[in-house]
């Protein structure tokens, strides 16, 4: 993430891969305030065996496409909500990027639906992680089925 | 892809996984118009060997949401420029998604990143792929620094 | 309703209804979470005995439109209001549906209006509900007239 | 409608409710230019025999709204693209309605799904209409359904 | 003003008036819950020797458009900030007005302004009241000066 | 006007005023290129017998604003519709005025109704001046009433 | 700036400029409440030795522009946010300048960020200054290491 | 600028600095496609004697932020039109930039503002170059006045 204001935001992802026994790093990088180690850690991340980068900014929120335009793993990216555009200019600087760089980009503070599109990214070699996956649609289903019902009665 | 007037939109997509040699199933399935053949295609689309999702629509862009809903493949969705609204209206309905169900989202239009972000998914189990996608990343690259010196010249 | 948060957007709606004596049946159905009650709800309703069926959803808001596009029976669509976005994503979703399959959309947090739009639907069937829905709009009348005179004086 | 100038708006609805064999008075009445005509429209409208209003208008587009605040008929509102706004702010200016006076509104130009979303109304006092309606729909999914055998084959 | 929940935006038009000595009628009519008093209002507004008309709505906003086609007297109108969409919506159908009736629009939640406007019109035939005018810009313009020379010792 | 490009925006302003046989002066003044000229003109314009002034502006669209800060006569604004962002911005430059200083804005590209509301200002004192608009308001009427009555037959 | 009530938005401005020792004048000027003022504090910047002239504004927000219209000194504009549009008129209305007549406009409550392009301006002629600039980056960055390091360990 | 395709619009900037004898340096960079490239540029700015950088870019429009993040120099952003969302996404990227790193933002494809811009921050070092820009700015006024004086002709 580029501020640990953006804690918050991110902070779901973190908590629902963990849920799913998925490995985590955690990292407070700037695209505009630490631009080396920013470059360092997207070209490098292939190496180290990362697999999937999800990145969280608001405002010009640079940072997910910078990452994307320095690696070819998968990048995923968070709009975080602006105090003054409700996070519409994030979602712009996330979304738009020009043809041959994507960020697979989630809803405005889309934190935990972040975590779980790398999941099932990751769950595509790991029949397991699908299965839990899987478990875990089944308990959002089940939940509204049980409001549902309460209704009903 | 909704319909086959966003064919223009999707057809990138399927062009650059051609080029990079992963194999692509096109189909026109309809939320709306073919509701249960679009369920019965999500619900199947593990099990007949599918590994990613590329879901383009436009306006209300019912399509990548409920595709999602009814699969954890990872499901991309590229909202196809409307003719009122710009596309801002398919934006939103896809990238809105509520937490439990992502839609990785390209920008309006982005059929191109579509494709390759598909690809850097699947290429996390293809090392072969993954070289492609940096050769083709070095293309982008080299095609910049030509124009470059082509302008300082 | 596609979640039991969006209770407070549709509660006026059962309200007027039942004030109206109009028969209201209740559910909490997710186009995301429960896709499949979902199908089979709006494909059973006609032949259950329903007459109009008021949708409410917000954000990515797939549900009026899902179920519009499994029923032939008119379906009123309700934008909640979203958290990032005030139900302009809601609206759009709801409102821009494609030429084939209608959803009549109220406004943005509109349930009390979705309740009368529903009876002023059936009391075309039914002379009474026509006549109660007439004594309706004289109370908001008579209301405006009496802050009105009340100024005046 | 509100001008002639919308008429290529509205046509498809007029034209849907013919093909659905529905009888149908098209009317040019301006909110802004015959605001009196308008008014007594509205209210002999139920007396007349009229069941079901449509009516489209662009920019500030008060017309829906004007004739829904006098009769209790539903009214479908046809938000009808402006040269400046792209239709939006004829949108809001229909959907928007205050509490009491609902209009059912449908997409940025929608006429065709004004002219289905009337049918469906007045299909719940009318069997054959219904079954009309099926009919309609079933050449839609047939016409997707054909489209994507084509792509496939 | 179309409901009393407008006065907050309308009474600071009331209070710059009666501050300036022009005598003001208050009025609570509905474009959508009194259309016929309305109507009546309009229409009767220049023979009752009205001079100009403030009118202030939120949401769809219909009543100063309304009033403008019923009168050749000028009408101002107020945008009142809406709860969904911060009056984007109420400025849309106040401005947006067709060629023919025109509307002169003040700022969102701009009842001031409105006053003030209607003042400087009847102020064509008032030279005491130009005057007054000019005493009141002098105070803004001292009162800026008094900040400024505090900001600068 | 701000620049002679917006001559096809306030043309007509000048046509229907000289069709109602109100005399207009036309200027080409710009807030930005001509500042000083901008600001005598309208320091002047009280003194010189003007009495309503009509500024059309595009994109950041100062000249409204500035003239109405420096007269109390009253000073309508019309958007003038810029290249990219439809206008929008003209409006909110134009429409957003501080309390204190307003200005009687129209439609984005409304020169016509900017001509009508000036007229309307200046019928307040000329008897004849208001049965003309009375006419022409007729005409616009009887214009739409003949419209309805070739579609009727 | 045009109001003390822009002073919290504008005081991190006048605060790094002063940390960075830079020499800073604060004005209250109105483009709209005291115009002249406005015109001789712009034309006579530069006489009177001033190099970079920062200016907030909200809603029309012309003072920015104004200014910039009457000196070749660089202008920079800090849209004010606006109660209620979030300040994205502000933002239009400074940003939008017509050819000829610049203005650097940063994000919506970006006084920070003028003082620090004020600053960066004046260091190309100030090499102690653009050192201290350099600084400051450093601490920027370290501070997001240090927020890194603590989250890793 | 990040692309060829970006050339019509900055060229403005260098026909303008050009004719104010302003030397030029164009430069094709993309920040997504030849990010290391863009870094090395960036940093090396100062020390190769470069003053101001101006960066046009379209979409997500990462450049001119990110080459501002690695230089102290003042770096002016121009928003490129977007094919999609008019600029609007690009002019978001662009200025709503974090506190710390400031980007001098003109205008949707305000190309020749930018090198207007670039000017005067240099003039500020150049006496010459300040009395030229006097100079270009009595030919805009000029060619106003002399289209004002047609027309009162």
């Amino acid at each position: 993430m580029g501020s640990d204001s953006d804690l918050p935001t991110l902070h779901p992802a973190v908590e629902v891969l963990e849920g799913l026994q998925v490995a985590v790093e955690v990292r407070v990088l700037s695209a505009h305030r630490t631009p080396l180690e920013m470059v360092n850690f997207a070209r490098e991340a292939h190496n180290r065996g990362l697999q999937v980068i999800v990145a969280g900014a608001g405002g010009a929120a640079h940072l997910p496409g910078m990452v994307a335009s320095l690696t070819t793993l998968p990048v995923i990216g968070v709009p975080v909500r602006s105090t003054m555009l409700s996070g519409v200019d994030s979602l712009h600087s996330i979304v738009q990027m020009p043809g041959g760089i994507p960020v697979a980009t989630v809803a405005i503070g889309g934190g935990l639906n972040a975590g779980l599109l790398a999941a099932q990214i990751l769950a595509l070699q790991d029949h397991a992680l699908m299965e839990r996956l899987g478990a875990y649609r089944r308990q959002l289903h089940d939940a509204v089925i049980a409001k549902d019902q309460r209704l009903v009665e």
